[in-house]
């Protein structure tokens, strides 16, 4: 390729959108994260040490997304991959009965999970479509999802929605833009993510679960991202399921 | 039994909703209907030929889902059988592109669907666990779902967001109140709705769609949902997926 | 309806068989079993006081299915309702690891479960298209399926892959059948069956499984297929999800 | 790695499996190939240009498959790699109805396609827990499957059995054996399967289908496999959906 590709990574936690950062990066590619709060201090390590572009942005506000998009077309370029990496599930909603959870909490889980989809999905899209193919394939979109998607849980009903809807929101996006050259790829993830830390300690996403050794690693999700974004339009992937080996489903 | 039950339905086009009020009250439950608008004269006659209770209610809104049932509390008894019949899709979004589509009519729509599907099973479920079982049961929840809960169309992300996200919510409220005694329902209608009025001529639900012969009619979809509330809990039908003869699926 | 109606059902334990045989025709309709051995005392039981027709027939074997059809049709008239009810697992598959379940035994899992299913849904079909419409309504074809059909539970494989084969024929025939006046129906029943006796002992299933209050009551089953028979063709449920309210899924 | 791995593919058609073959190889795989006549003149010329062992089997013989699975054992050593990429469905069910189809070869379908999956799946796993792990992984089975293993097509009521039969199996034997270090994965593929031949002439799988620019490239499968065979423990894909670009699904 004549030029260097354009990634955006929308949710900036130190899992999985760190692990792509750094492997996209490694590929050659110029790297924008994009998180709610862009001066967390791993945050500006991880743009220092890998010269990715930190961009602040609230993804479940309209004129935020398009900002960030104008951005980083601007600053970088037309992106031709965009992850949407956002649990956005607020701790409030986490294990309560669908009794006592808070309706404001539930609104914002969908609006911080299915709606910023939607927002980045369409921004990302329009991005895209702008951009000439190569060997027919104009980009890649990948929605991280979570086992929430795939088995409505009790005592999980706000996660239950939002997983579900972002997941109805990927497929109707597949059907649509895959002819228009735009790989629209669902992955499920039916693990909590934990990795080890350079001190030699374990990191996880959920504070309050357990860590052993058998977490989902980012790095090896970055790593089928990554093989998603290198796939031909002739066998795109539209759904993976990722577990661990030893994940009870 | 001893006293009449009480039956919520919520959403009240000329459609579901009426052929339920109808068939209810027949059954001898006293039926309240809520609607965002009581005073449409549709409703008003349905109010008056049948002896139904109308509400208004917006139904996206926390406050005014918690009013509607404090009032059917009060003045009818607490509801053995709650209706959740809201399509909640804006005509803006219908059949529009991703691209294309306005993020605020996306936002409305996952308010109008999800959210509202969310509040309602919420209080239902508060006022049926406030009643005893008979027989073991104390209430039936039925979610009306779309065919866009089982497949993301394109050009339809919003709607297959929203009605993605009403399915799992009913999965994950249907694993965590049966066990307590409630009957969670979700029937996706994989049809469009339609129906000879009273002159003979036809009626359906989404303007702009063709009518014919083979629309799935609402009095048969009222006798399903009786048909549940009526169900012995040890054979609970969870999910039931409605079709007419003709469709093409 | 002038005539009486027909209806075979095939499979003949004392569960949902029993339950089915004894509704149908309660409610007027002639009714065969068929079993492979039609000489059990609680057989001949049953149709002595139902007034049944018992038919022998090895259901896995193209020509025996093919001699039932034709003696019911020659003696009772083409059924208007088939319900396919035999779970087919060799006790020998029964939560055996998929290294030492012994292959014969997998074979004969998919021939008693997948391919009875398929030879009794085709000669349904061709006994079915023989008759006139009633509103439309040739006829009902009902397949009982476990949670297996959903679900491909561990030390289990030729059970999953037995009842997931039953599900897809299921979903062929409806689409394919429907249109041609034909309801397919598709029952996944994700519980164990369990009933009272008379002399007030309890029955269930499956030999060396618990016997609780929670089972699925069969003749509650019955009381489903019954209401599949008589839905309008505009409203035809295709799959309908049964669970006891305790089911663990 | 010390030594050289070794894949077994089953079924041996001009498209995945020779693609398999030959990308495997290059990865310094020793690399069999079963099929049931492996005297072909394009399977001899295969075999030759890469170093390729084939082995005749009738895949659905159980005795046949044990001998196969001897056979590389000892020549090669036990497979860490298995690949069941047969499909099975004979000529004469194909888009046929239910109604004409003949049992006999809706019987072969099962057996060639489910049955053999089931053998072959058995096999391997006994030969992969002999084997001990790297860094956890005993080894990879890949159950290619069809798009009528997500939907059941009409006039398709044989494939669409087999299929859904063939996808319960893999979940089960997922559940069972990823617990034990065996990584089992099912990639239907929503597509025909079509490439460039060397003159310059396109090739295809099904005779009668159309070819066109869009069909999914058997090396770009391959390709797939070898990252699911690479793929870390903690991040195992189960389910991989492939569809081409233009894919009308």
């Amino acid at each position: 390729m004549d030029e260097a590709e354009v990634a955006l990574i929308v949710g900036a936690g130190p899992g999985i959108s760190a692990s792509c950062a750094r492997l996209f990066s490694q590929q050659g590619v110029k790297v924008a994260v994009a998180a709610r709060d862009a001066n967390k201090p791993a945050l500006k390590a991880l743009a220092r040490d890998h010269g990715i572009t930190l961009i602040a942005c609230d993804a479940s506000v309209p004129e935020s997304v398009a900002a960030m998009f104008d951005e980083v077309s601007r600053t970088l370029g037309p992106p031709r991959l965009v992850v949407h990496n956002i649990d956005g599930r607020p701790r409030d909603v986490f294990r309560k009965s669908i009794i006592e959870v808070d309706p404001a909490a539930v609104l914002t889980t969908l609006t911080n999970s299915t709606f910023s989809a939607f927002l980045v999905g369409q921004q990302a899209a329009k991005a895209m479509l702008s951009l000439e193919g190569r060997d027919g394939h104009r980009g890649t979109i990948v929605f991280t999802n979570a086992s929430a998607a795939l088995k409505g849980y009790p005592r999980s009903g706000a996660f239950a929605a939002a997983s579900h809807g972002k997941a109805g929101l990927a497929q109707s996006m597949a059907r649509e833009l895959m002819p228009q050259g735009i790989h629209v790829a669902h992955v499920p993830i039916d693990a909590a993510i934990g990795w080890e830390q350079p001190d030699g300690s374990r990191a996880h996403r959920l504070a309050g679960e357990a860590v052993d050794d058998n977490m989902a690693h980012p790095d090896r999700i970055a790593e089928l991202y990554w093989h998603l974004h290198r796939q031909h339009r002739s066998t795109w992937a539209f759904e993976v399921v990722l577990r661990p080996w030893t994940e009870n489903w």
